[in-house]
């Protein structure tokens, strides 16, 4: 066995960034290489696809169960997460972390991995974006040399499970010997729903920057919190969470922190965000979505994204469009509509000391 | 298609009490029947497991709908229910309502439901206990003869999936237009578990009949409370909840009785049942093991029970023994193991008023 080998031929070849990273909705590889190794790329990259041997199988489970222990088993904040996704979706998969429960990591033997791996990382599932000094003839040839041999694999299932209508709050705690924070969560919908923009534009309003609403009220203001953010999670297919997480400034408290967030986001169902506020946020919009295209990595990811989520590489590219039609109705709408109490889930990491043991005399 | 054939044909020979039911661990199809009568037992069950035709798949798939919505969507009880096992089950199935979500009652094919029916319901898995006046051998005859030529079908895949510890207090909410309830779980074990005595045990004291605890302090002294229950659930596989559910009794609220259950709770903690009180719950559980056995029906379901679950018929029936065994420092050692506040899952109904309609003009 030739341990990462794949890695070695690749970093020969003058690759940087070489990584991997799985998302709710896709397994995503990336590289940067010279231009004239593209074609290398497709080589070891069909070879993969075609002949994957899970040789290091046991040792990279290990690796995994690790990985779980040190970023959600003994980290709070992986806790905390993993709680608050896990009691807002109770039906939907998007409940299940995605490393999966610890007897899951643990179960998983090479034959299963292997048929997965068969099943749906084949062509027919592949994205593939190339950004850089390429031809694009002489991609397109390559790829169809090189992929196009490969058995196809399998379109995999839709997920039919919808998490249904929540009744009523859902509140959980997490003892933990650790700082306390709170996440609040509220189920609203996909990123392809027409009320998805004015929910991407309330979180810049709430929290993105230090002229954003929570940001300079709980941290500038009122010094309860050194942290608040929000964000809409943790899928994109499905309908997510609009989760709102904070970190009390001691001797504040997660309870302080709750009640400012709803008094915020009341005032927005109230009063209705002013075209200049409005207008900022925008701007950052278009400022980030800009600064993402300034690299070969930023538009080869937003490319495969578009292309896999909306079958579209162009789609992502009208959001700008999208989040520049958004109204101060609009967003007093979705406040109004999803940020109800019975609609949300609370999760709090409560600050335990460990057990203590006796001391050895 | 002739309709209900197959209740039909037993009616007309003496069929009374036909019936089925599915638990977490089993489907159960049930029947009391002439003895002279055994033999078409055996030929329509071989047929039903050979040759099943799901004739009125959609039909049945809308009685199935109807019936969630009646028992669980609308019916607040069974709402309450749902909610607080998918609250305190967050990896484990056990947090899955038995008949499903309705988005899986809704996706469900006919092809799937056979292919499922064709692979784990053979006579693999099936166990048949048949109490009546009859003989055996013929019984082991008519057994060999009509069931040894179906395909056995395949052995169902355990189930892997752990419940991670649960690390702190887990509250939901259920808004609904009825009068307020409350349930309050804590994770335990398995049937199988040396600890299971014990917590039968807690149960009856707790909860069975006027004498046992709560009842006496809820309902009869305190008049707190119209009801109060509890029980181990929902399955025998797995770990399950030890669960406590009360419906206050006007102007009485669902906080209070959680206050006074969590005070009955420490009360065995600190102060261990006596003597006589434990023989009482004791004597309980041999009377109604000895009135079980007093039906036909009774014998067959512990027989099936026992064998399908512990692998052995007789398990079951040892089970009073281990009863006895259980002492008042047992009693206290789970308490004090299991109904810990971090390990507990508290579900809320919440009458709620249904949203004001605009009166037509």
């Amino acid at each position: 066995v030739v341990p990462n080998e794949f890695d070695e031929i690749l970093s020969k070849n003058g690759a940087q960034g070489l990584n991997a990273v799985t998302t709710n909705e896709s397994t995503i590889y990336y590289v940067e290489l010279p231009a004239n190794r593209a074609e290398l790329w497709f080589v070891l990259e069909a070879d993969r696809m075609t002949s994957p041997v899970f040789r290091e199988f046991y040792a990279e489970r290990d690796v995994v169960m690790e990985e779980r222990l040190t970023r959600v088993d003994t980290n709070p904040g992986g806790l905390l997460y993993e709680a608050h996704l896990a009691a807002a979706f109770q039906a939907h998969p998007y409940g299940v972390p995605l490393v999966g429960w610890p007897s899951d990591v643990r179960n998983h033997t090479r034959q299963e991995v292997e048929n997965y791996y068969r099943r749906y990382y084949g062509p027919r599932n592949a994205v593939v974006a190339i950004v850089g000094d390429v031809e694009p003839d002489q991609i397109e040839g390559w790829a169809r040399r090189y992929f196009s041999p490969i058995p196809p694999g399998e379109t995999p299932p839709p997920v039919l499970i919808e998490e249904p209508e929540q009744r009523g709050e859902r509140r959980v705690e997490v003892h933990f010997d650790a700082e306390p924070a709170v996440r609040i969560g509220w189920h609203t919908v996909n990123k392809f729903h027409p009320d998805a923009p004015a929910l991407a534009i309330l979180s810049a309003l709430l929290s993105g920057g230090r002229t954003s609403r929570l940001y300079r009220r709980l941290v500038l203001e009122d010094r309860l919190a050194t942290y608040v953010g929000s964000s809409l999670g943790p899928g994109a297919r499905y309908p997510a969470l609009f989760a709102v997480e904070a970190y009390p400034r001691s001797p504040h408290t997660t309870a302080e922190l709750e009640k400012a967030v709803y008094a915020e986001v009341a005032r927005i169902a109230d009063d209705p965000p002013a075209y200049i506020e409005l207008q900022r946020v925008r701007n950052q919009f278009e400022a980030s979505s800009v600064r993402r295209l300034d690299t070969n990595f930023g538009l080869a990811l937003q490319l495969a994204n578009s292309a896999s989520l909306f079958g579209d590489w162009r789609t992502t590219f009208g959001l700008e469009e999208r989040m520049a039609a958004v109204t101060a109705e609009d967003v007093q709408r979705v406040v109004r509509t999803y940020l109800r109490k019975e609609n949300r889930t609370v999760a709090t990491l409560v600050k335990t000391p460990p057990p203590a043991r006796a001391s050895p005399q």
